[in-house]
């Protein structure tokens, strides 16, 4: 891992993760669908699903001032229409060729997962540096990181490292939620530099465009907005369109009131002009701008809990049940949609948030927040909200938007953001085991079977996070030898478990112990042999 | 917090948690049960449950060698009956009564539990220093601490504090897992200072007895280190006696083998003799010895799945039929049972295991390892375990045995003790909320009121780590000020959502939009006035 320096001495974090190389299989239209290939010991290997983009090839040739190769930039000299209109209309686009190779299915079932509106790939046309991605319940759990500078604190220059670092652990798609100062040219270095789709919350730069103050927002102002992201290239767009005028008292009683940022933005709005929410008067005017680049919806949960107390009530059921509707009127003009859910719900009110959002929402791909299944853990929301995430998911979330250790505390930093991307792989991917995806225990099995033959490199190699797996075993066995060794620290050399059970295994070979038939055959007589041989066996357990 | 040096050096930390004090309400049998109690800045306070000990208090009088208070001493002067036939014959106990209290339910509940072999009160009357606690699926769920020194690394004393580190941030028992060198004198230093009750494996004991040798192990050598660790007080004891000599061929096939220590030593035995288990062969007599000390059993999973794929596999079955078998026996004896569960399980095969659980082993507490919901993320295991633990509590579990970050990889440290168990006290919690534990949800409400209120102290105080959390904060907005300020670095002055909807309640309660009807009631007009005071409103919010 080097830092490559851009012409502005921007560092980058490039070069391949521990024991893993670049592999690209290619599609018939041309894609070349990225793969990162982990060696192992044995001279086996392990191709995973890969979105760090060319940042982690051998010899990365990066240049944050360039931006990365427009790929797509070849399918675009086409009819402008969405992925949702080509495979309504039954043809199989490049991009949904691309995916299908990505996650290792049938091209022709992501199209008709589009083409339901059960599955999205947010892919603006002026975003041609993107590798195509496929978000839907049929596939690969996803995992949103969010980045972004706020007025108090980083930097633009920051903000795109962070994006790096946050693909190279795993992050699916970036949402770029800056609020502070320059936020335009923020965005326009992510998004040339970004190989993943990234998503937006256009109401944040509108608000900075009038200084700040929710009541002098305009619809005028917000379109011209939206319109400027989309030419820039962003994916996809959360809308807090579903802010009703009439939702606005149904808060009143809350514990924590409107705690979408959004949300409480355009609830100020509605009060203060005691006017109908300008983003769900002009909802179709809007479509016709997002269709015309194919920018996906992220119809925001602007009403979502902030809290245990307020999972699950009137105000939040009663924003589901309008982005309904906006689901259906986004369809109707051929605009790809996902709906965003909580926030903060306790375990056994997570599966009806799903239920309810299927049933309203016809399938549109569900994209939450964790949700957090507790409030009394500060610092510690990257896990309370894990815990949801991987509950929510099973249930069949199609994204999950992180959370990291700061969340309610402070600004994440680099750290963080590994922290949060890795847990919510974590959550993402026991998800995808749960749900029985085809592919998703071939890397369970062979890190376990590293595990078992003491192929320590290869354990971490494998993993999640090799340099901390790595980092932790050398705490208490730091030598080269160890890592062959029968045993770690956690257990010593004459307490190993896998040790015992190797041991137990060539013995039982030896004496034909392998099957419960031989076993109950009675062979008392060989019990006898052995025992008799000084009561020392020959298992070479005491070392 | 300071530390308070025992005769010999010993460091062990004392001193209350930021904001909290110690309060005590009494049985009427005279039993002090502890709560720890958090003062807000807004003069109220909230009393949670306390497992940390006398090290909590103010001035607490701590010497490791003298040991705790013997506070049960003046209950134990009965006739030598377990909790289990003092509640079949109706009776309720000094302990009962203690644990009613604390867990803020009827004794009757307790007894009820307990006679029906639901709950367990793990406590040996050879350990007088133990506050009372009750482990059963309709009380709080439980978490445990594994402590103990292995070959590899660590001391005596390092372990005690161990200990009172792991019960300072909330774990509910411990276990001492020593393995190394002088385990009695660790284990009887832990039990003199230990508040909670204190578990074992009496088998890694017997095998250091034998030189390491699992071939030499017998019942004699084993009921020896039994009747030891019972006169020392040991409170329940894992006895892996469902590891029969035919089941273990029904683990040739699995990725992982055998991945308990216990159960792969008592795979060695029975294959090297060809004879059946001596725990299982012996089971009577073992139980006449934990009735004489009311000691509990946890029948351990000795062939428990190590990885993904051998989840819910024949062998863990099998085992966990045997379990049953013995929970019957045991409960015959009048002896209290746990039964040990899981370990690593795919999501969507955790409730099968509470449900076998339950039907095999007349829903004795399950006490469950985890479990890892994935195997792809050491360095991160106790995330992926706390997953699994809260959907097993959730579905019933009772006692969670906490895994920390170094899981596979190493001996836990000081830092990896208290994650450990803070995560698992937040899946534990998780869990308390899903299944409606009357009063877990008052300390998520306190903290979300402290955090909507901007009282930015009190939502440290009333978290899991009021140090971390605080920490956190600072390291972007460290001015005193910034402790009562309207915002934080996530989202700066102007989108802080919290902020804006206090600014929005205001207006609204000023201008009478307080509910859905006045809002329907069509008060345009109004919207006019406020609109054309120069297109200003007078919220707050560009400051």
């Amino acid at each position: 891992m080097s830092e490559n320096n851009g012409a502005d001495a921007q560092p980058v974090t490039t070069g391949p993760l521990p024991s893993s190389s670049k592999v690209y299989r290619t599609t018939e239209s041309g894609g070349r669908v990225p793969f990162r290939r982990i060696g192992l010991s044995n001279g086996e290997h392990l191709d995973v699903y890969d979105t760090s983009g060319p940042y982690t090839e051998d010899d990365a040739d990066i240049d944050v001032h360039r931006g990365l190769e427009p790929i797509r930039a070849k399918w675009l000299d086409r009819p402008h229409r969405t992925q949702l209109a080509w495979a309504k209309s039954g043809a199989i686009t490049p991009e949904m060729e691309f995916v299908a190779l990505r996650e290792g299915v049938p091209a022709e079932l992501v199209r008709d997962e589009v083409a339901r509106g059960r599955a999205v790939i947010p892919a603006n046309r002026c975003h041609p540096e993107s590798e195509p991605m496929i978000i839907g319940k049929k596939f690969l759990v996803k995992v949103n990181a969010n980045i972004g500078n706020s007025a108090v604190t980083s930097s633009a220059a920051e903000e795109v490292e962070k994006m790096v670092w946050a693909i190279r652990w795993g992050a699916d798609t970036v949402m770029d939620l800056s609020t502070g100062k320059r936020i335009s040219q923020t965005r326009e270095r992510i998004l040339r530099n970004s190989p993943v789709p990234v998503g937006t919350v256009p109401i944040y730069q509108a608000l900075e465009k009038v200084g700040g103050d929710p009541a002098r927002l305009s619809w005028e102002v917000y379109r011209d907005t939206v319109l400027e992201q989309c030419e820039q290239g962003v994916d996809y767009m959360t809308v807090h369109a579903g802010v009703l005028l009439r939702y606005v008292p149904l808060t009143a009683n809350r514990v924590t009131g409107i705690v979408s940022r959004g949300g409480s933005i355009m609830a100020a709005w509605c009060l203060a002009h005691h006017e109908e929410n300008f983003l769900y008067t002009h909802f179709s005017e809007l479509c016709e701008i997002l269709r015309d680049y194919d920018v996906t919806f992220s119809l925001g949960d602007g009403l979502r809990p902030g809290s245990i107390a307020d999972a699950n009530d009137e105000a939040q059921f009663a924003e589901l049940e309008t982005l309904g509707e906006l689901t259906r009127i986004a369809r109707e003009h051929d605009v790809q949609v996902m709906v965003e859910g909580p926030g903060h719900v306790p375990l056994h009110q997570i599966p009806e948030n799903v239920r309810r959002e299927e049933e309203l929402c016809g399938e549109a791909p569900f994209y939450t927040l964790g949700p957090l299944t507790t409030d009394i853990a500060p610092a510690y929301d990257h896990i309370t909200s894990a815990i949801g995430a991987a509950a929510i998911a099973q249930a069949g979330t199609a994204m999950l938007c992180y959370v990291t250790p700061k969340e309610h505390l402070g600004l994440p930093n680099r750290d963080d953001v590994k922290t949060g991307v890795i847990t919510y792989k974590i959550a993402a991917h026991a998800a995808d085991l749960a749900k029985g995806h085809p592919r998703a225990q071939e890397r369970d099995d062979a890190l376990s079977r590293a595990r078992f033959e003491f192929r320590w490199n290869d354990q971490f190699d494998l993993s999640l996070d090799p340099d901390t797996a790595r980092s932790y075993h050398d705490e208490t066995l730091p030598a080269e030898p160890a890592k062959t060794a029968h045993f770690c620290s956690m257990c010593g050399p004459k307490f190993c478990s896998m040790k015992i059970t190797q041991d137990v295994r060539e013995f039982a070979e030896e004496h034909g112990l392998t099957t419960v038939a031989a076993i109950e055959a009675g062979m008392r007589q060989k019990a006898a042999e052995f025992t008799s041989s000084g009561g020392r066996i020959h298992l070479p357990l005491n070392q």
